[in-house]
């Protein structure tokens, strides 16, 4: 069931007012990861809801309670939450989004004010949260204004859930989620689940994502001396922990990103042909990788095998070596990341057998110890359930061109919790482009991004209200 | 020619108004690696100016001009120079200190306040400075009171160059001492040099130092991506700069400390049977080693190849990353560290065909620069010298017994630049012991290294005055 017409027209002819309240948003300076910025971000929730209160929404400031950030005790921002309808006869659709953002500093390199939202003459609009997610939190606030505003019932019942720690580790949501799904809660007899917080492949074709790779995140700690030593005085007297931990860490993955650890690799099963053919037709180029990073240091021209590594291989980057930058001796502290689709629960013990046998063979007296740190679950969802299949015909009807399905590298834990949480469809339906820039310098969400992913997310509600 | 009784009973009675002196020296912060300190490095030079005049010194401030820190234009703090007697039937000795410090905070771990003087009940006088190098420039001083307040003519014409940015690259020094060097400079007529700047190899037997080993630093740039790339969003899509990294600095040095770059420790010719013993003879023991690092971790349970390791050998230590933390395509940027008794010329055409040609073997698309940072040429001085002769037997009428000859596996430039400049032998005459903790938190020097370091240094002035 495609959106009125007179929604679609509302939308464009509002399009400033809503860009109105972009800005309004994005002058709350709602930090999360800086302690400093706490009051800030629980400026934001009232604000939030506030803005549901007036378009119709019945909501909820659900406490988190207070947790410790750099060693000060603080307040967590309250998680918001919305209702809107309860009819037996229509589904019940939850939508997630964030309010809180990434530090931004003019001094980090930004051309503008980032807590200022300016509109640059090729349309885009500049502003830290512009794209994440405050761009698409307000998309769902567009929708709700016009039925609102004219009086039209929403299609289907709507759940909200907007959170202000995401940039944080959404500290206090998941027990929330799992307490609100339960029989009673808010999130009682949700139908399906829609998250609008992630990118396009590219800045031409929109969008629909469907799986996760996950994380699995490692410290290896090898100690030696008790304090750093001089390395004229020390150097070769000693075992030298850095000598020993670069030794270990180019044993993990060789420089074409095959990854060393054995069976690790292998516990993806190969891709067939026609599985190749997905990759094939999303619109994506070598041109692409290369402009996004800023070289020609792709693993390879094709673009398959690039687009595999990226959505269903696993991955092992090494982050860096904790330690002193100067004096041998150094207590050497490094993470080295390992990113499977696999669990992190079966990964663990392939990578820790591989480094306590590679470090073995070194011979060295000095000690290992291997820490996880933290990990998330890898995630594929079914893209023909209705709830894939509405929101392939919104886009359609939105942008006139089919979505890409992909799936993301990294992780983004609320699909997870929301998905074993409810035991629904999840669905990830990006509002931004690919070069947004979220937690860079100059985020950017595009003006016709922002209007046309309004109309997206409305439009998704029809075509959702009846599919099947 | 042994020192008068006189003064050596001098020195015992003073004892107190020596530490009270070194009290009065430690008080003044002359930390020449911050800019907030310099007036305090100033304050220094004219306090070691005024203490060299009262005791029947001509001197002279030295200006060095000015200098760049941490983007600061400051003054450089003058030079000391001075000058005691012009017999040309007397050997004309020059003495080199510097009164400039390590930082110190009560923070870093200090048990006390790092800028006064503490006494211990052990005897160990602690404070920054104690021991490198304010303790070895006193003993000097406290020499020339006795000489002086008894108007006992020095057996030596005496030449003074203290210093106060020793500890920042000792800026300006080179040139004034070739200046000074010259015909009608101070140091015209210089027949020796004596340096007290270094350490005991442990804390019972005093050591005459002869040799260093010189200094290599590197820097290797690895570069890819134009920015820091998320390691979930590009993981194996792209040649990651870390991972090449860490894969050619594995292939430098062994885990026991071999350098694997072809060329560096063949130029090094094995030890044979003779020069074995001479290690064997040196008071130490795989214990010591333990003692000092904190650890059971020395490269071998043999003490001579411990000491071959650190006095003759080559090292390599790995000594960080620069770069992001987080982060896969980070710019990463290493320094290696190679210590050789080769020259820094003739080792950087080796690192640079070994780092390059395991960089080509990658087959990455990175690129590679090596950079190098800074190097401090080898020395080695004859043994047999009388400056040496003289010293040992002044150690043995002091301490009762033989010095140990040791070389430093670091680098004291300023040795070189005397040896380069006057062309005469440049002994080095530690006071402190090997467990001082020079540039490291609670520093100390004992009081006995203080005070039969006083004689020491006079007692030498003696023997050299006869030597041949």
């Amino acid at each position: 069931m495609p959106a009125p017409k007179e929604f679609l027209d509302f939308v464009d002819s509002n399009a400033d007012a809503f860009i109105q309240r972009l800005s309004e948003a994005v002058l709350i300076k709602s930090v999360s990861g800086d302690p400093t910025y706490r009051d800030e971000v629980i400026k934001m929730s009232n604000w939030i809801n506030q803005q549901l209160q007036a378009v119709g929404v019945q909501t909820h400031l659900a406490d988190l309670g207070r947790h410790t950030m750099d060693g000060q005790d603080l307040p967590l921002p309250p998680a918001v939450l919305g209702r809107i309808g309860n009819d037996p006869n229509k589904k019940t659709v939850l939508v997630y989004g964030h309010f809180d953002v990434q530090p931004a500093l003019v001094s980090d390199g930004w051309n503008t004010d980032p807590f200022k939202l300016t509109i640059l003459p090729n349309g885009q609009l500049v502003g830290r949260g512009s794209s994440d997610d405050k761009g698409p939190v307000l998309g769902w606030l567009n929708v709700l204004q016009y039925h609102h505003q004219t009086k039209t019932p929403l299609p289907v019942n709507l759940r909200c859930c907007f959170e202000g720690m995401e940039e944080s580790g959404s500290e206090g949501l998941d027990d929330l989620v799992k307490k609100e799904s339960q029989p009673g809660g808010w999130f009682d007899g949700v139908d399906c689940v829609c998250i609008s917080d992630n990118y396009w492949l590219n800045t031409r074709t929109p969008v629909l994502t469907y799986g996760l790779r996950g994380l699995s995140y490692y410290k290896i700690n090898v100690e030696g001396p008790a304090r750093d030593l001089h390395s004229g005085v020390f150097g070769r007297m000693v075992h030298e922990p850095m000598t020993d931990l670069i030794r270990v860490m180019g044993t993990l993955v060789d420089v074409n990103g095959k990854i060393l650890i054995p069976g690790v690799d292998e516990m993806v099963a190969g891709a067939d042909v026609e599985e190749r053919q997905l990759y094939e037709k999303l619109d994506y180029s070598i041109k692409d990788v290369e402009d996004s990073i800023g070289a020609a240091t792709a693993l390879s021209d094709d673009k398959v095998e690039v687009l595999m590594g990226r959505m269903r291989m696993p991955s092992l980057s090494l982050h860096g070596i904790e330690g002193a930058f100067y004096g041998a001796g150094a207590k050497t502290v490094i993470p080295a990341k390992a990113c499977t689709p696999q669990s992190p629960e079966s990964v663990l013990p392939l990578v820790k057998a591989h480094i306590e046998s590679e470090f073995k063979k070194l011979g060295t007296k000095n000690k290992l110890h291997l820490e996880e740190l933290h990990g998330g679950t890898p995630w594929v969802t079914d893209i023909n359930h209705w709830n894939f299949k509405a929101a392939k015909i919104a886009t359609k009807a939105i942008y006139n061109q089919e979505p890409d399905m992909t799936r993301e590298g990294g992780s983004i834990p609320v699909t997870l919790t929301f998905a074993e949480a409810l035991g629904v469809s999840v669905l990830l339906l990006p509002m931004g482009r690919g070069d947004d820039g979220a937690h860079s310098t100059n985020e950017k969400l595009d003006r016709s991004n922002y209007i046309q992913g309004t109309k997206l997310l409305g439009t998704y509600l029809y075509e959702v209200s009846v599919a099947q």
